[in-house]
């Protein structure tokens, strides 16, 4: 008997989310950041990838009180961009399956997760 | 009346899957590529993205073809790494749920897809 | 006789300029890209960049007829971000040396370039 | 009075050697990382870069120490690449001059930094 393993819409709605989680990431992961420039990266984050496929909004929240702690151990006055200075959230819209997807950090981890499915 | 909207354990396993996508894609994006450097290359994505959670097995394949008849057109030796010159396929284990998902050019873009969802 | 190798402050102040340039390119290439969210890119690239060491100015421009030509002929309304699509310039200045340094077309491929050194 | 602003050899070669720095780093800069796939890793970002212009050798040497002692404190088994875990030495040959450089670890920051300039 054979089973019938087509993902649903509900699953590729899911795997829409995780790779605008990932591409955000890993694209962005790196840059140059400053308490200056956390507004201008939010943005370009944000623009950047609600251009993919079925994504419908992206908000990306630099985490001010995390950098500026960094900084003030630091003897730069900048720092590069990884996930304890993030805080995310991606909605993504596919075939009338709407995904709410966030990243947030955990045990030192930036952690991204599935909030709700709704078809 | 409340519609449950949690996720279920393949449509987190289908999110893990677009995670590593989306990671693979846009860390290694961008790399300087020869026919020379291309198998080190594939070996380096594959191991760096089967660190992440739950990812079973990633095979990466740098289409030699695609990469000759761009570069036997260009003043250069080298070019950068895109799409084009991508096949992948990802496995992903999620709470005894295995999804498989691929890239393949498609109408000139990278197209990522599930290809089966099995609980 | 013993030949002195060690660098000058103009030199110095090119490598910076180099490093400011591979950076930029690599950090941002591959992004999502479409003409609504080119200027919040262009202003991210540029505050990124102009905190790094020694960096006294960055301009970056996306160059909207390139990028409406490519999505013309395209079914996607975005693309990723590559040498094609930018002009940059980068002024470095180190230990009273100012560098200034540019990014353009030559031949297919990104050609980043020393303009002037002024000590 | 006008004063030559041009640039010589010696700074382009050093300007060379500084685009290979900043695209090494911000290329592979958040790169999933373990002590299984350091070595991977260090081959495809030395091969990647010696494929630039007048790169003539890049020699990547990621810190086992540092990295056992990162997950020895940590949760996961895996991290992400960051110039803490790096010590990189490009050679870079323009017209006849040779410029060695390195990158190193200084005050909690990734240094790049110019070792030699010989004509």
């Amino acid at each position: 008997m054979a089973t019938d393993t087509s993902p649903t819409d509900a699953e590729a709605a899911c795997f829409e989310a995780g790779i605008k989680f990932g591409s955000l990431y890993h694209q962005f992961a790196g840059t140059p950041l400053s308490p200056d420039s956390a507004a201008s990266l939010e943005a370009a984050m944000e623009e950047a990838i609600e251009n993919q496929p079925h994504c419908t909004a992206v908000t990306v929240a630099v985490q001010r009180d995390e950098l500026e702690a960094e900084l003030a151990e630091s003897a730069a006055d900048y720092t590069e961009l990884t996930g304890r200075f993030l805080e995310v959230e991606i909605v993504v819209d596919y075939e009338d399956c709407e995904v709410v997807t966030c990243m947030e950090m955990a045990d030192g981890y930036p952690l991204m997760r599935l909030e709700s499915v709704r078809e």
